[in-house]
């Protein structure tokens, strides 16, 4: 559950870049949503680990609205873990920096990508640009309006304009951009929904995940930081 | 000379986009600046179309610094004439809309690209992006610090961005946004220079063009209407 996650849900980075990830749990094993996947053979004794959220299911009387918030809740945690995860593999596998984005349709994911940008020689490279052009090519289309984006990372304004351009109807994003500039990134990518562009007021719904989803994606940056290059 | 160019520059639209362009002249006949392409055969008699700059070059007592400028004025004129050639191919070939841009280095062209979201499904693959992808490409590196670049239009946020994070030095522009969103583009694409992103005060020197320039790059505009899908 995403206000109360358990502690496997927490990243902890690999030793180095260069690691192998831990073989997937099977099937049968997995808590929902599932947990990001572990390198370091932690288990969930780690309790300390566990983040509680600061933004509980809303309170109702309603039994069937709880039931229908927290199915939301989990529904997003799920989408944005896999976005989370994806930043890491940018960074494990020494493609980019540490930032993760899925596009969803129907509740299916259509791609999900991560930072390519030391990868294909490519500053355009970003997780959410990649993920736009990879959805578009798979779906043989050039607007997505009947998709939803995951990133791990408020996108900065290049991936921002992006998604204006492409339609997406909406976007859930993990950590502030702030997290991002706090170890070493340009202050602008922190510019697309704190500046004042009039495309904010486009067609899109933008959610800033809560609770553990909020948190796990604000701590790719303090886990991968060091490993790979900004310059 | 940019400020007072032959007829030749001014160009005229093909009949239909699928037409050929006129085989190129001899580098002899060239003027230099050289001459945009024409398809329609109309030649130097069009004394009408004959544009005359707003921005005559400075006066200055020095005959030397009026030589340095003119021959200023001259290179960067050369230069947008070819983004503003690619900007005609875009739609000519059915590749995109009408925006070209060229990177520039050392007073070579690196890469002269134009807009291939059509082409390649991709609603990210305009002509200031596609550019920087294939300058960094054929370059070798991420940043393009010692280059320029040389645009059709002013860049939408999310070409401007991009020129950002590829640290291009320099950038020149012919039209001005506000003649796309004239002929049914988003007005989104204004939002870059007139918005309050501090990532304008980037190590960037951001020139539009004058004279003669600025009126070709508008044309497109008006020339390639209706021959393009802006959906």
């Amino acid at each position: 559950m995403w206000t109360d996650a358990p502690a496997s849900m927490l990243h902890q980075p690999s030793a180095s870049a260069s690691d192998d990830r831990a073989p997937a749990p099977t099937p049968a094993a997995l808590p929902f949503p599932p947990p990001l996947p572990r390198t370091d053979g932690a288990g969930p004794t780690d309790a300390h680990l566990v983040a509680r959220s600061a933004d509980p299911l809303p309170s109702s009387s309603h039994p069937l609205a709880m039931e229908e918030a927290k199915a939301a809740q989990d529904r997003d945690h799920k989408f944005l873990s896999i976005a989370v995860e994806e930043a890491y593999r940018a960074v494990d596998c020494g493609h980019g920096r540490p930032f993760g984005a899925v596009v969803v349709r129907n509740d299916e994911v259509v791609v999900s990508c991560h930072n390519m940008v030391l990868k294909n020689t490519d500053p355009t490279a970003h997780a959410e640009l990649t993920a736009i052009r990879e959805a578009c090519k798979k779906l043989g289309k050039i607007e997505l309006s009947d998709c939803e984006m995951y990133a791990s990372c408020e996108p900065c304004p290049m991936c921002f304009s992006a998604v204006h351009l492409s339609r997406i109807k909406r976007l859930v994003y993990g950590a502030k951009a702030e997290a991002a500039v706090a170890i070493g990134f340009d202050a602008f990518i922190a510019d697309a929904l704190g500046g004042t562009g009039h495309y904010r007021t486009a067609n899109l719904e933008i959610k800033r995940a809560d609770g553990n989803g909020a948190l796990l994606a604000e701590q790719v940056f303090e886990n991968t930081k060091g490993k790979f290059r900004l310059k």
